[in-house]
């Protein structure tokens, strides 16, 4: 048993998404979190800064003494992550593994779709993993820019005329193309679940990162022992914009009231 | 006259509706654009951030001898410009105080109308601004925080339904008000203003921010006989994110194919 905290980071806030699914799968862990809200999102920069922002959020998650780390953000897991896992003595997890292996598991056609933002669908990261698990299977992928931002503003209900009509618009030709599973691949999809799901219809099913990867995390850490052996885990957060209403904010993607402490830092740059 | 380059700065490249402003009004002016792209947006973020990436960017612009600073970026403007201006000995100037004294004079009714970013909306600079060149004016404000990234996906067409559903929610009630006159508070708005002014209505004049600080630095800069003497100047571009790309989105902005060079720049993060 290990009773060192998990690491958790994201561009911004919706890495809580899988934050809750850990919770829930592991409520001994402590976890410390840290969102990078002074320079959300990442999901339209370029894969160069990504990886550099992706390095200082890691940096600062092993200044405490962490046993491992989970990048719970879908732009920097199919941006380079895997590259720089290896420089860590500690186990560093994105949410596309565990994710593409779920929908390879989950297809019966051989057809699988992906959204996600601009960064992660110009990366080929899926489509690697996904014919690792499924050889032959094909791959279809839509950037979906405005989904994050509508997801931010709130708008997350199946009522909601915007979301819909946006949805409509994206999802239409993964539709056509007869998938039958797709994976959410951005932390914050997984709350306007329903709206996708009703647009991509009941036949398809629907992949969410966070928990797949929360999972896939209990699993190893059982394997080598290294889970925590406390009933229940303390929850620190951290993020690089204001504290102010981070509780009001973290409570949509937690889907709970938040406990546990916020904190502002600075991140060092020259990592 | 001044040979020396005026040096503009946004978030992003929505500060390029400005530059393309000034191109219009000084056509023998040198420019060099910062846009911060690595960090893009800023309006969702605090006043004190906002404020920190301000210093940076005003940093590196003045790391190259130029004559004036402008702030082409509504969230800037509006969250603290002025305490920092005076820190410079070259002359700084935001988007709002042009666009207030354009909005107050235009007004016929003194209700005037104001959308912007979430951090824009927020402070009361506007207020400040308005009342100080029209005492009396009733000022009514709408945050639109969809509107920078419907801008950026290019739903920027007046048959684009979601920005018309999006346009029609946000400004319903300032429509209800009664107001003459709205402030575009964001450079990004200029390239929507079509959809906008559809939806307030004939009757209402919409103040383009990026333009009003054209015409008003210019006229600062020959009371002073700081303008340019050659017919026409040149441009110079550099962005904190990859540089790829750059020319495509710059020519939504620009409204133009973008002419000079663009470079990849690091910012001195301690500032």
């Amino acid at each position: 048993m290990d009773p060192r905290p998990i690491g958790v980071f994201d561009s911004g806030l919706g890495g809580l998404t899988c934050v809750k699914r850990l919770m829930d799968v592991m409520p001994g862990e402590d976890i410390i979190y840290l969102g990078d809200t002074g320079r959300v999102p990442y999901g339209g920069k370029s894969r160069e800064t990504i990886l550099k922002y992706a390095r200082q959020d890691i940096a600062f998650l092993r200044s405490f003494d962490i046993k491992a780390v989970v990048a719970a953000c879908g732009t920097v897991s199919t941006n380079g992550l895997e590259e720089i896992a290896g420089d860590y003595p500690i186990p560093v997890f994105g949410v596309a593994d565990a994710a593409a292996q779920a929908a390879a598991r989950a297809t019966r056609n051989g057809k699988i779709g992906l959204i996600g933002t601009t960064a992660s669908i110009r990366s080929r990261a899926y489509d690697e993993k996904i014919l690792r698990a499924r050889p032959g299977a094909e791959i279809f992928k839509k950037a979906c820019p405005l989904f994050v931002p509508l997801v931010e503003e709130g708008r997350i209900g199946r009522d909601d005329e915007v979301l819909r009509l946006v949805a409509e618009g994206y999802l239409r030709e993964l539709r056509d193309t007869g998938i039958d599973t797709l994976i959410l691949g951005c932390t914050h999809y997984p709350l306007i679940a329903g709206t996708v799901g009703e647009v991509m219809g009941p036949g398809v099913t629907l992949i969410d990162t966070g928990a797949e990867t929360a999972e896939r995390l209990r699993r190893e850490l059982a394997k080598t022992g290294a889970l925590a052996a406390r009933a229940r885990g303390g929850y620190t957060y951290y993020v690089t914009d204001s504290a102010e209403d981070f509780g009001r904010s973290a409570a949509l993607f937690l889907g709970t009231h938040m406990e546990g402490d916020v904190h502002r830092v600075t991140l060092e740059e020259r990592v």
